[in-house]
């Protein structure tokens, strides 16, 4: 499991008491106390001097990518990961343009959320507060680096960040000039630190920073996140893993049926949101399959099938048990007719992830039990599981999707990143 | 550490299949789909037939915890344990009125927390769902037993527990009571599980039931509390340790600060919003100090000072820097001299673990910084730590008090022990 974060060497210096993870994430837990402070004017100028400084260093930025990607492409990393790895002139635009949302997005920290007066008088508040540092372990997208920040300081936090060994040196140059331009509008620099350098050190001492870390969010591979949820001691929003089934009935409009389980699965399959497995009840198969299949496969889609779907569909290939259980994040996908609703909704049951699941039906009762008895963040009849996602939500950027059921459920923003205290204000009660 | 929780013999049957902590824990699991489903009206009743359960069964229920106390005596567990162990005609009586309490509290689930449309029409509604199985790990009470299993059910939640062995003879039969009244109302008895017969093992299973335990809540002492946080895999909300701070400034009113330190450390002694430490301010100390401290030791307390307070209390023992991290949990106290009041907020900032802290004070500049700047999940000015209270803070019944800041911070009533879903019902849309 360890391995696919110990996935470079660990420099001799990692051990050195002055430079060591540790020194690092009480580095940033001392400057969470300033960031937690800032007014959201100040913290509007630093995210607007990262965006303009990411643009005027868009050459360093591009020049350490190619590093990257040259190694990369020496190592065989393929050309699907070296596209997520790649930086270029628009794409460091949009890395600024991101940020300047950010900026724009409103400042979860200090609204009250709750609150009352005690029977002897005392004045209860719940405000929100920062959580104090938070920790990402991530993978190859160097945007991520960019993103997290932003959304970490847009929420009074500081920022301890662990990338992916592909983008080492595109997110050494990024945290450099994120770190400058913090330093040039008179805040700590030491609100974003990475720990990238101590390879597989420094990602198992943020997942033992108790202390230090307030909260870890690992984003990438079902490994990964699998590796961070388990060896962890420090709190952990559990991410994105998206085994992801819509279901059609026999109420199903074939029009919504076949255009939602294209939109799901195509217009983005690399994505969590994604579908991967369409189920579908035994009386609609016939009516509905035959179009539905052919929709996909007009689109590329190679389609997994069962034995009743194989007998609809010539051109699907088989489709085994270890197919239900798979995120394909590809082309690909799984399809099966199953009894009835009671037959889908164990179904979803044995493999869902948690994430997603669509039902497509006009029949209010088979609605109201699908969204009633399906257990996941988001649950949804007639529309595509494609809009799990912070911005269409309206949370204007997204930390993750939570796939978890503690703190955070669903697309995360900005107050997921906060924690709330509660304020008490007296004339001297004492309890009797 | 895990001795802590290794504190009775594993049954040779842990290892069986059939029955096995694995199990139960996939039995409740299964009657979580149950529960959650369960209207309020019958949540009601079930916690009704619980209350009148554990009255009629007064004499089994104190004929078990009689041997329970026979063997703690003979095992020299102490008087106070002894004491928190026992249950008498009237304690029972207690247990059924909480859970009549309990009962009484308004239902969370299916609260609408959120919700609108997107621009495409789909509509989105966050609501409230329980968590599915809530996990307790805990010590000698066996009143926890009853507490957590009520509080879980009222939230639609199935509850595994794991008490204290010293508690073991009386919780078998508390569980037992109470799996036999919700039989008697038609609701599956799998909703209450217990693996306190599996010991070890026991506790070891629900600290790794991934997919099984939702959510576990260690209660007891800190030494079980950070075994559970350090070795889980399962989310956990930690509680309970509090190191609890009082600051006293120069424009603190003596009786005031006389009365709010009294009342925070001798109310109640043993329990987590007890002060622990007080801190007081050198402007202030030759006003306040021998005052305070003529009450507290009127009132039996033992003053542990530094040199400035023992030249102003005679009778104070001196305090060593291991009583600043002490949480004494009895007729003891931790007094300090500080330079100021940022000699306060960074005594605190080292010694405190994030419970309660309170300000006696009378200058706004004062106050608000303390409130903004000490973070701990309650922060009082001029009232006493003992208010904080799931009971005193309007809950009505209380979880336990978290001292972590992902999900729940502070007092947990039952709204913390759900989570919540996205429903999104929409019109065969799809993502642009």
């Amino acid at each position: 499991m360890s391995t696919v974060i110990a996935d470079f060497a660990v420099p001799a210096e990692a051990s050195a008491g002055t430079d060591s993870p540790e020194a690092r994430m009480r580095a940033a837990k001392e400057a969470a106390r300033e960031t937690a402070r800032l007014t959201s004017d100040r913290k509007t100028a630093a995210l607007e001097a990262i965006a303009s400084a990411l643009v005027a260093a868009s050459a360093d930025i591009i020049a350490a990518n190619a590093r990257d990607l040259s190694r990369g492409a020496e190592e065989g990393i393929g050309d699907a990961l070296l596209d997520r790895l790649r930086l270029d002139e628009k794409r460091v635009q949009a890395l600024a343009a991101a940020v300047r949302e950010v900026a724009s997005l409103p400042d979860p920290v200090g609204r009250v959320v709750g609150g009352h007066r005690m029977p002897n008088g005392v004045a209860l508040e719940q405000v929100r507060v920062p959580f104090g540092v938070v920790g990402a372990i991530y993978e190859a997208r160097p945007n991520v680096t960019v993103d997290i920040a932003a959304l970490a300081l847009r929420s009074g936090n500081a920022a301890v960040l662990r990338g992916g060994s592909a983008a080492r040196e595109s997110n050494t140059v990024l945290v450099q000039v994120m770190r400058d331009a913090l330093a040039s509008v008179g805040i700590t620099p030491e609100a974003i630190q990475t720990v990238d350098d101590f390879g597989r050190v420094g990602a198992t001492a943020m997942m033992h920073g108790r202390g230090l870390i307030d909260v870890l969010v690992p984003r990438g591979s079902a490994g990964l996140i699998e590796t961070v949820v388990t060896e962890s001691t420090v709190p952990v929003i559990e991410t994105g893993a998206g085994v992801v089934h819509i279901v059609l009935d026999d109420t199903a409009p074939l029009d919504w049926a076949r255009d939602i389980v294209v939109n799901a699965k195509v217009q983005r399959p690399s994505v969590c949101n994604a579908v991967e497995t369409v189920l579908v009840l035994r009386s609609a198969a016939d009516r509905l399959v035959p179009a539905v299949a052919s929709a996909l496969i007009a689109q590329g889609v190679t389609i997994h099938g069962d034995d009743d779907i194989r007998r609809l569909v010539p051109d699907a290939v088989p489709a085994g048990d270890e197919d239900w259980a798979l995120e394909h994040l590809s082309l690909d996908l799984s399809m099966r007719v199953v009894d009835d609703l009671d037959g889908a909704l164990a179904h979803i049951r044995q493999y869902s992830t948690g994430h997603t699941e669509s039902i497509i039906s006009t029949d209010a009762l088979s609605i109201e039990r699908f969204l009633a008895e399906v257990d996941s963040a988001v649950v949804m009849a007639n529309a595509s599981t494609r809009f799990t996602d912070g911005g269409e939500f309206g949370f204007g950027a997204e930390v993750g999707i939570s796939t978890q059921k503690l703190h955070a459920r669903g697309p995360m923003g900005l107050a997921e990143l906060t924690s709330t205290k509660w304020l008490a204000r007296g004339a001297g009660q004492t309890r009797a």
